[in-house]
């Protein structure tokens, strides 16, 4: 037995996953450690996969309400999706064959605020939480455990479950043990400010106290997490990092920014990797995150001295980077914080710091609203994440974008965004390969013009042409014609381009 | 000349309305006091639509633009449309005049989240504010001023003017006095939490200190607020503030709210006034409101000993009632707290006392996104007010419409909302004369059935249609027509009725 559960009586708990499986049944909701690939279970999923089918096979149903930090991974999300295992998932998802089940209608899914998740399990509005499945790097001899490479909602699912079950993954450094910093809201009615006022502030203790009676099973694994590589930057993804690096300096000119007062928030991809690498040869210094995700860029920027504190609640690392975090784990937690994702999402804190918000999107219409989430409004990609929590919070809000997509069949930038996820009233910047939209302080009419400037310049006629079929209508604050509004999505459906 | 005018340096700065508008040039960024139709200035508005005429008259250009709390009225707002002397115009407003020529593209409109436009302003992300309207009740003998019925976004507007003009009005009551709560937050990078968790806790001073220098004028008037009464509850009013009940009797059974721990916030309108009055005759009791607006039915709530304390920014109430504040002004204030629009609004605060936010509605659409601000798409109403701020962080978040307006030619509820101010992400309850629907833990396609039983019996086969074509689609998250979705809006264009 692992000598990482140094409590004697969640020793007597260990088991292996097929035994623990059994605690978990059919109509639980159950809470789950994971945040971007990283810190979710290794063992359970399988397990409740396999219960799945058997039940299945002897035409018994067996499926689970799944709550968890973000998204997951094959071995999570992906074999419990593919078991039919699952009735409802929330607050969020990336996994190719669950995406392909909510589309299908084979399950159901809630898109969340990341930062609203455990407030509203805490606040009872999903109903009695039954089981929390959370992994640990080590149990400490009161019972406290030490998470691993995700926060995410584990205190909440943990204080709120009537049973847990711990993983303990020797895979995960136990050298992470420090660089978390746990602190627990008060439930309503006994709110009380967030005691934070700078990203790298610690306010809480490295470990989460657990009631220990309430835990069924201990199950011992040794997995890596999903650590998917990022793929090297392009062109394109260089120009947007090229606009993104331009937008910045032009805020130091206007004297709203300093070289070393740029505090970062950065969505998860391909292209916030080649804006971070931008930022390697860049003026900025002293840069800190109090974001979501720890990236490969991020490490970069630490690494090279460019970065002093990142502050977040999990990595989405390369498998590269993921085995330096383990060997380097020490090193690494003097400058990086992994905060319940309650605190590193909490709209309080980021309002306060001043931080610069930069998401990824689907499509953005002419008028600045954004969709993060459903492809032609109606076929859910992953969801809205904590875009929304830094956006509508942060100091600037950006997003960011290739112009278009599938070889330039599908433009980011169209009439009529055909889900909204962030309003007019939360989006200040764009920004493709083409250059950036300020949109800050202008009327809806005045941002056409930059919206379609940063467009492809294929998709430019077709929305300039709109733009003037709006204008037509007898209203002009926000000039649409609702007959054509759809009209690049109804294209893209026919023909196979928005272009028609 | 007024005893309101402690300061003998400012008692030297007394002139007419025509002579300070002279320090209003054409181009300035003017941010004036004024929410809701409260605590406006009464006098520079029409001298600067007077200086605005005589220019034209010369074929000159005098424009300006104009900054406030929220609305504020005919003899403001009105006014200035009226002569053309505004050129942009945020964060809110709801005057007839006004809306017409934002909607005719003679002036320009942002609308910008009430939480937020103070902070935009110190950021500098409107350029630098010229001058500061603001209407108070006394000059102290230190210059610091005492601000009226509204408090708004003046602190922001005073700290951040070149120059400040103030108006003090002998129509309000000296005994508001005591009655503010100004709590300055400092500025980036070193703001710090507010330190309110609870809503009649007080924080700062009943005065606003300001620059004495940068006074170039003080102007005397004697003019009433916009005051207008509200309309008699009717029998449509009175059913969806008896389902609000009813929701909040749901809560209370679940265990999720008290009889005495109801925290309100709500919109202004005759249906939020017919909930008040509902609340009257209620179980609940001790009941507190966090909100921006201190309404009629708030009064009587106070007088029936059912509201212990009411947080606001400004009152909107009717002339009897404000006549009533202005003669105990000494009494209310020890029940009512008026703070700056930063603090009422602001999303720390709400997100930790746990408020119920109820704001009204244009549409809400089969999913639950709201549109707030613009009839069919295009048609700027209002604007988005602080139903943002609130919506996002309350503890439950509702909405109230009749189901029907234009005497049954226009639905309530949509297939697709044609403008989109809060997201499904945001949205928990939509209430209508037909009853509630609470969308908290339901997949979008579970909410499709709650939302059409709240509709107007005339429109659920038309929306139980749409949603049959949207299931033919491929994708089934949150099912679409993208061609037919706006088909309820061209029906309303081309016959005069949604239905066709």
């Amino acid at each position: 037995m692992s000598d990482r559960i140094a409590n004697a009586q969640l020793r007597g708990k260990v088991m292996s996953a097929e035994e623990a499986v059994q605690f978990i049944n059919n109509g639980d909701k159950v809470g789950m450690s994971g945040f971007t690939g990283a810190g979710y279970p290794k063992a359970l999923p399988t397990a409740i996969a396999e219960r799945a089918k058997e039940a299945q096979a002897k035409g018994e149903e067996y499926k689970i309400d799944v709550f968890t930090g973000a998204s997951t991974a094959p071995d999570c999300d992906g074999v419990m999706a593919e078991a039919g295992a699952i009735n409802y998932r929330a607050p969020y998802q990336s996994d190719p064959s669950m995406r392909n089940a909510i589309n299908a209608a084979e399950m159901k899914y809630q898109d969340i605020h990341l930062s609203h998740m455990g407030m509203l399990i805490q606040q009872g509005f999903f109903g009695q939480l039954d089981v929390a499945v959370v992994e640990a790097v080590r149990i400490k001899e009161d019972g406290a455990i030490i998470p691993s490479s995700a926060v995410g909602n584990n205190v909440e699912y943990l204080d709120s479950a009537k049973r847990i079950i711990i993983e303990i993954n020797s895979w995960q450094s136990e050298d992470l043990e420090g660089m978390h910093d746990i602190w627990r809201m008060p439930l309503l009615p006994n709110r009380v400010p967030v005691p934070i006022t700078s990203p790298g502030q610690r306010i809480g203790s490295p470990w989460i106290d657990i009631d220990v009676d309430k835990v069924v099973a201990v199950v011992e694994t040794d997995a890596p997490d999903r650590n998917a590589p990022f793929k090297p930057a392009d062109e394109v993804s260089e120009k947007i990092a090229g606009n993104f690096l331009d937008f910045l300096e032009g805020e130091v000119a206007a004297g709203r920014l300093t070289y070393d007062g740029y505090i970062m928030q950065s969505g998860v991809g391909n292209v916030p990797n080649a804006v971070m690498a931008g930022l390697l040869d860049s003026k900025f210094e002293n840069i800190q995150a109090y974001t979501e995700v720890i990236q490969d860029g991020m490490i970069d920027l630490i690494d090279a001295g460019k970065m002093t504190v990142a502050s977040a609640t999990s990595f989405a690392l390369s498998p590269e980077y993921a085995e330096r975090m383990n060997d380097e784990a020490k090193r690494y937690r003097e400058s990086i914080i992994l905060r319940p994702q309650q605190i590193s999402n909490h709209p309080e804190v980021i309002r306060r710091v001043g931080l610069i918000a930069t998401n990824g999107m689907i499509e953005a219409d002419i008028y600045g609203n954004i969709n993060s989430t459903n492809v032609s409004g109606s076929r859910m990609m992953n969801g809205i994440g904590g875009s929304g929590d830094f956006t509508r919070n942060g100091y600037i809000s950006s997003f960011i974008s290739p112009s278009v997509a599938k070889g330039g069949a599908i433009s980011a930038i169209v009439p009529f965004a055909s889900h909204i996820d962030h309003t007019e009233h939360d989006v200040m910047v764009i920004i493709t390969e083409y250059g950036y939209a300020d949109l800050r302080g202008l009327a809806p009419r005045d941002r056409v013009k930059k919206m379609i400037s940063i467009a492809h310049p294929d998709y430019r006629p077709l929305l300039e042409e709109y733009y003037e079929r709006a204008n037509k209508g007898k209203f002009h604050h926000t000039p649409h014609d609702l007959a054509t509004a759809f009209s690049f999505h109804q294209n893209l459906a026919e023909t196979g381009s928005m272009k028609g």
